[in-house]
Formats: structure tokens, sequence, C-alpha cells
């Protein structure tokens, strides 16, 4: 088996975007069981490499990871050699030597987990580059709708999300969560407009498939999701907003604005969100927000993620099978529990 | 089951507190062991959520978390989002969301795990907030005196403290360690006395049911227990004393002092101790002194709290029992073991 | 049994030096199994306690003791109450109150962890102090050798390296690495030449039973192994060297200095490494570069260690067998695996 990586929802397409949400589903199940562990990783070791800090998604990539049994390592330049000048290369380079399975790698600069990916043995997850992707975030967004959807048709979640439209709104420009979802929920065959002021709208989006609106108010009524992204504050600094409080007028969701959405209209962000901005405190509480769903969804869809990366025999291992810890298909995943 | 947590001492009434301390006898017990865990929280999570640095409380919960064959999470906003402007708020629902079965929360305010308590699922245990309560240390302490009165009376621990007196020396205004002290001292039937010159005595101490002095040469004749809390040196800033000097010499267990003392008096302090400050670097490490021992029990009794907590079946999943992680009584933990 | 520490590499002599390796062979073995873990020291609780940061040293050494089933505590004084002024001796006494079986340390100042020693119950692993030693890092390069030298030679690794004369080259003067690989190489059988500018060789090597040079190209072809040292820039500021560039002129392994090399001549340096200044980086990517397999074999090195000093029973549980962590000989650790 050769070694795999999740880089960009590219790297899926379709099937492979489909084969997670299935496989996440049986990880799901595992989560609410009273004993929520799997031994499917056992003996495997996890790295999170975080050259730029986030609490929710390595905690979520750490849980992840425990409740599959593996071991996991953590590193963050703030307790590390960088200090002294060790580069990126070095780090990941010695993670690897010492038998790292895997590393979910966050870095301030597009490319670079694909650049780690390049040298080391382990596979690699990018758990969010620059302004360019964060592939399991669009995942557990996915997953995340496709179950609300499920619950309100009372019926078992479906892999296509055709007929729905999805507003992506805010700093789309900046936003790698913008562009891996527009990847992913395009593949399951969503369509998708992107609202946002001109200046934080991407140049060029020609090639995107989607469309772009500047006036969320005249979206609104025609969307089923309404996917609102973080706003940096360095955009008033950079000039491309005149202030916080005109954005929050023109494009937070705010209770008034969410007053007029149809009820079964969808409410998410991939957080942390800044409430009284991009959305209004009782909104993101509302039952039409699946906010804290995401973040749930967000431990069984990295289970599906590292799993299928890593159940598949250790890189380097050929044969490896043995002691408990082989790759049951999706199936078998919901029986190995102990 | 209900979802519990642990605030205040007063939570748990002299009941609770008995109860701990003879579940925490059994966890001291499996502490001497070869193999000194017990498989009693296999598969829950505990979150160590510390917006206050402290070395020794976090490494205590974990250490007891891990005994119990718990995963631990480790939250601290250096390495986080908060940097990023993410409020408390969203850090604790985030946990939440991910699956934490409890979180033990410390805080520079007062009353912060209880607004936590207010916002998640989870089972929050206050590991100290501001200037109000410490309640595991207060329960360790507890442990610790009635374990070294058993042992100079070579018979098996008593719940019942009635008979002793016990002086809290220092900065008790500020101290949570002190509040939460007098109130399981009290709960367990000692007397208290509160030493400190007035600048740092609570200004109503009427509801406490305590007594005052301000001159511990004339109290140090007449108790059991000398406790010494930790001195801040910001309180010279704020002008509530004159000098570190004048402290030590008049508040401080100097040599001297501690020469003056009967034999079976004996000295505490939550630590970490300023040695020739608040105590003398010899008198701490006398035969007289329970420090060690405070911070020993610490590990058996958090492994009794967080046992008390989730061992009763898991929030959220009703019914939780099967795969080896049920509740056994005090009884069945000492038994638990593999 | 008595306690035990590693704090220098003399503490083993040549015949402990062989127990390592020969315990580290069965390590190397598990850890290429499909799974890498041993249940050796499960119950154990091993802290990692740097007061100075390293990535390497503490993920190897925190890798090493999960793949021994031994629970971890990370101790970095950012995260702790260090901040508040603790002392490194509360830190240290706190760790062994909570029951720590083994530390290891850190710290910039040479006889700190022998420090530490004095204090503690646990074992202590020097895991660099100051400019003292660096016994793990002795350890590792040695068995390093071993098994290059057995693989060029297609036999079992031997554990005498008599015959082989290595150069150790660079800041010789402020380096643990070279003071522990001094004594190790030589222990083995090994003669020793240190190459550096006169400022940065040792005062007075008398004692140490190495031959001296200053002229890297003189000693080249003469060597079977060429050690770089990782140098600080430090260097320049304290007046000991004149420029970086001169001293990548004339002490770092060019791809000049490279080419003229014998084939089988070895290279090794223990990261991290500043490639241009004491390496190339072709060089030390090549064939004979044996830096990868450093970082590689120091998990399995440091299983050795840390299962020599805690497998014989837990301090202060004396008698202690029992459930299924027993110490197997350097045989049965094969058997152990599950």
């Amino acid at each position: 088996m050769t070694r795999s990586d999740l880089l960009s929802v590219a790297d899926l397409g379709r099937e492979g975007i489909v084969e997670v949400l299935r496989l996440a589903d049986s990880f799901a199940e595992v989560s609410e069981r009273p004993m929520p562990k799997v031994p499917a990783l056992r003996g495997r070791t996890v790295a999170t490499v975080f050259f730029e800090s986030s609490t929710r998604t390595r905690l979520s990539f750490e849980a992840a990871a425990k409740r599959l049994s593996a071991d996991t390592m953590t590193f963050t330049p703030a307790t590390s050699s960088l200090t002294k000048g060790e580069s990126m290369r070095d780090t990941v380079e010695t993670l690897d030597a010492m038998g790292v399975d895997a590393m979910v790698v966050r870095h301030a600069s597009a490319g670079a987990p694909a650049q780690v990916a390049r040298w080391v043995r382990a596979s690699v997850v990018n758990a969010g580059d620059g302004q360019h992707e964060h592939p399991t975030q669009a995942l557990l967004d996915c997953f995340t709708l496709r179950e609300a959807i499920a619950a309100r048709e009372g019926r078992a979640p479906a892999d296509d999300l055709s007929g729905l439209r999805i507003a992506i709104v805010g700093d789309v420009r900046h936003s790698r969560v913008a562009r891996s979802g527009v990847l992913a929920y395009r593949a399951l065959g969503a369509r998708v407009v992107l609202v946002a002021p001109p200046t934080l709208l991407p140049p060029d989006t020609s090639g995107w498939g989607v469309e772009t609106a500047v006036d969320l108010d005249e979206v609104l009524g025609s969307v089923d999701v309404v996917y609102l992204l973080r706003l940096q504050v360095e955009r008033i600094r950079e000039c491309l907003l005149p202030s916080l409080h005109e954005y929050a007028e023109r494009f937070g969701l705010t209770r008034d604005r969410a007053r007029r959405l149809a009820p079964e209209v969808l409410v998410m962000h991939p957080g942390p969100m800044v409430r009284g901005l991009e959305i209004d405190a009782e909104v993101a509480s509302s039952a039409r927000s699946l906010v804290t769903r995401q973040v749930h969804n967000g431990v069984a869809v990295r289970m599906a993620v590292l799993f299928r990366l890593l159940a598949g025999g250790r890189a380097g291992a050929a044969g490896a099978s043995g002691e408990g810890h082989g790759a049951p298909g999706a199936g078998g995943v919901a029986e190995a529990g102990q």
C-alpha cells in the first residue's frame, strides 16, 4: 500500500468524499457508545504539527486519534527548537525518523503541508494552510449538513447535496474554509454563492463554478444554508473594510436578518465566532444553527480521515496485519469496539 | 443520572466530603500497587482547562485521570486560539461539543467555573477560581490531616476532625485555599483560627464560624495545625504589607517559632512555598511538615473526585454500563485493578 | 532494588553501555513491528522536565515511554508555575510526590540533573545539562555507528568500536554532546580526535584520552567517522569566532570536502543542523550521512535506558512484580509484544 495524504479536497473527488462521510457515520456511532473507543489504530502515532496555533482543530484531531487508540505527539513551535532556528524541514524529518505514522500540519503558508508530504514517509493531513485549504473542515461541514437534512426529512443521510444552494458569506478572498468548502459542496452537487464586499471576493472566480454577490439581503431569500466566515480584524488595518460596524450591518447575520429567513434555512460557522460581528449571539444558539454539531462531528470525521490513511497497514511495515489493528472496512469498524 | 459538578466545598456538605475521603482511601491504596492504575474511567475524557497557569494542580489532575485510565486533553491559553480573541465560552463549548466528559477549570475570576457549568454538558471541577474557592485543595488537606492523625494514633483514619484547632496563617483575604479550607475543616468538626495582619484578613468574617487573630505567637501555643498560605509579592505593591522582611518576621514560620511548637503540632502549606518567607526551609522539610504528603495525596483525592463525578454512567449516554467501566462502589474500586 | 539514574556516560562504564546497546537491539526490533509497543512499563509514569526547550529530545523520550506503555507527563516552564517563582526544587519534589517513576531532565546548568537526583525518589535521566553531558545522545550515536558498520560488513552488530577513528568537529569546548561522546566512544575502544579552532577547543584535554587538531583537512584523510557539532551563533558575539562564513569555510563539511572523503567514511550530526554552516545540505542527505538513523535509533535507545532504570520493580514498591510488567531480560523483551 502506498502512502497517502489529505492535502486538498480535490485529492478525494466525489467518491473519496462519500467514502469519508460513510466511514464517519460508523465513527459517529462509536462516539455515542458508553465506551467511545475502538482499537483500530493501536500502536500508531499521530503527531499534530501546528506552526500556527489553533485550539479546536488540534484538540479535535487529538481526540479523534485517541478514540482510535493511537498515541499522539504534540508539536507546537512555542515549546520547541524553532526558537533555536530549527527549520520546518528539520522538525518534520525528525518526527518522521522517530516513526510517526501521520502528521497533521497547520501552517500560515499555502502549500506547506504539500511540501512536508514531499519530505516525509508519514501520511500528511492538511489542517489548514494559509489561505489555501482546510479539507477536514469542508468534510465535517458536509457531514453536518447531510446529517441535518436527513434528520429534518426523517431518513438516512444521503450523499447527494444537489438541490441545495449554499451562501458562503464574508472574507472569501482570504478563506481556506471557503476554498475547501466550494470544492466539497460542488462535488456533492450543491450550488454555491459567495457573498462579500468586492474587496473580500477573490479577484477571479471564473474557474470556481460559483455565483457571487455583494448584497447579502438579495441572496438570503433563495438559499438553504448561510455559511458565515470568520472575519480577521486585520482586514480593517489593510483598508479592505471601512469598519467592523459597517461590516456587521451589511454582512453579519443579525437578529433582523435571521428573522426574515425561511424557517428551514440552516446557519453554519467554522468557529471561533465573533458574536455580534459575523453572527448575532442569539442566532448562533438558535435551532437553525449547526455550529455545535459542526464541532461535535469534527471528531468523527477526523477519525474517518485518519483511519482511511492509516488503517491499511503501516508504511514501511509491509504485510502489517496481525495483532488486532488490521483494517476492517467501514462495516467492520462498528464491530471493532471493546 | 444527572450531571454533577464540584464547584465549592459547600456542594458536598459533610456527607459528600466523607464520601470523597473514603473513596480516596481506596485510590491511595491503588496508588501503592505495582500497577497503580484502574480501568474505572476507560473511554472517558478529562480536559484540564487552565486559563491561569499552574504546574502542580494541572499535572495532579492529569495524573489522577490517567490512573483511572481516562484520556486527557490539555487546554492552556498560551497554545490556543484565545490569542485570536476566542472567548472562554467558545473554548468550553467547543471542548464540550467534542465530547469531553469532565472539565477541570482554573480561572483568575471567582465564579468562572460555575459559569462554565451553566454552558456545558460535561461535569465541571473548580481547580481554583480567583479568590473564591479551590475545593480539591481543601479535600486533599483534610485527607492528609486525617491520615497524619491516624498514623500518629496507630488507628484507621477517622472522618471527624473535631478536637482539632487549625490556624490558617497569612493572606487569608485573597486566598481561595483558605475559603475552601474553612468550609471543609468546619464541616468535619474542627475549629479554625485565621491569623493575619489586619490588611490581609477578610473585611467581615462574621459568617465564617472562625476566630481571628493578628498575632501568630499568641496563637501557636493552642493549635494542633499551622497551615501557612502562599504570599503573593503583589501585596507589597498594593501597600497591604510594609515589606516581605517584616511579614516573615511576624507571620512566617521561622525556625525559632517552630522550635517553640509542641512536638505533635503539624505544619501544612498548599505550595509552591517561598522558603524563608512563609516558612523556613528546614521547617518545611522537618518531620512535622505534611507538605509532601499533601502533594502525594492530591492524586488519590482527585481520582476520588473524578470517579465520583464520572463513574455513574456517561452524561448523554443513558444506561451506559457495559464494557468494564461501570461504577463500582468504593469497595469495588479496590478490586478493579488489572 | 536501589534507585538508579543515568547522569553521565561514566555511570555506565563499558559494560553498562554494552547492556544498553543490546537492550536497544531488542527495542529496535519492536519498533519495526506492525504493533510497535510492549507492555513493559505499563502503570509507570515518565515525566519530561525540560527547563531548556528541545523538540527532538523531549519527543523522542516521550515516544520511547509510550512504546513501553508508560504514561507520560510533560513539564515545561512556559506553561508552569516557574513564572510565579516556583523553584526547580519545588517542581521536581512536586512531581516526585505525585508518584512519577522517572524524570527526564534538561537544564541549562551543568549538574542540575545530579542535583535533582539528590532531591527525588524517582530515577533521573540527564537529557542534557549545560555544557556537561548528554548521555543518551552518545548512546544513540554508538548504536547508530555500530549498526552502520554491521550493515556494511554484512554481520550482526559488534559491541567493539576499536579500529575506528572518530573526528568530532566544531564547538567542542561548549558541547555536552562531545563530552558524552568521547566517554562512550573510548569506552568501546574507538580513538577520537577533536577538531576545532583553538578558541573552541577545551582549555585542557590532557585527561580526555583524545588527540586534538585545528585543521580539518589534515584529519579527514585518516578518520572513519566525521561527527559535526552544532554551532551556536552566540560564539560570534562572544568573539570566539570571526564570522560564520569563515567557520563554514574552515570547519564545515562542504561539498568539496565531502568529495575528497573515502567512500566508506560516515557522517554524523546530533541535530538540529544548520545546513550550509556545519554541513552542506546535500552532504547531510547523502548515503554516507547517518543523521536520520541517529534520530530514528534515539527512540529504541531511550526505550532501553528507561526500561533498564524502571523495569526492575517500582521504587518504593519492594517486590513489585505481578500484573504483567515484570522485568524480562533483554531476550524476554522481544517476546513481550502484544
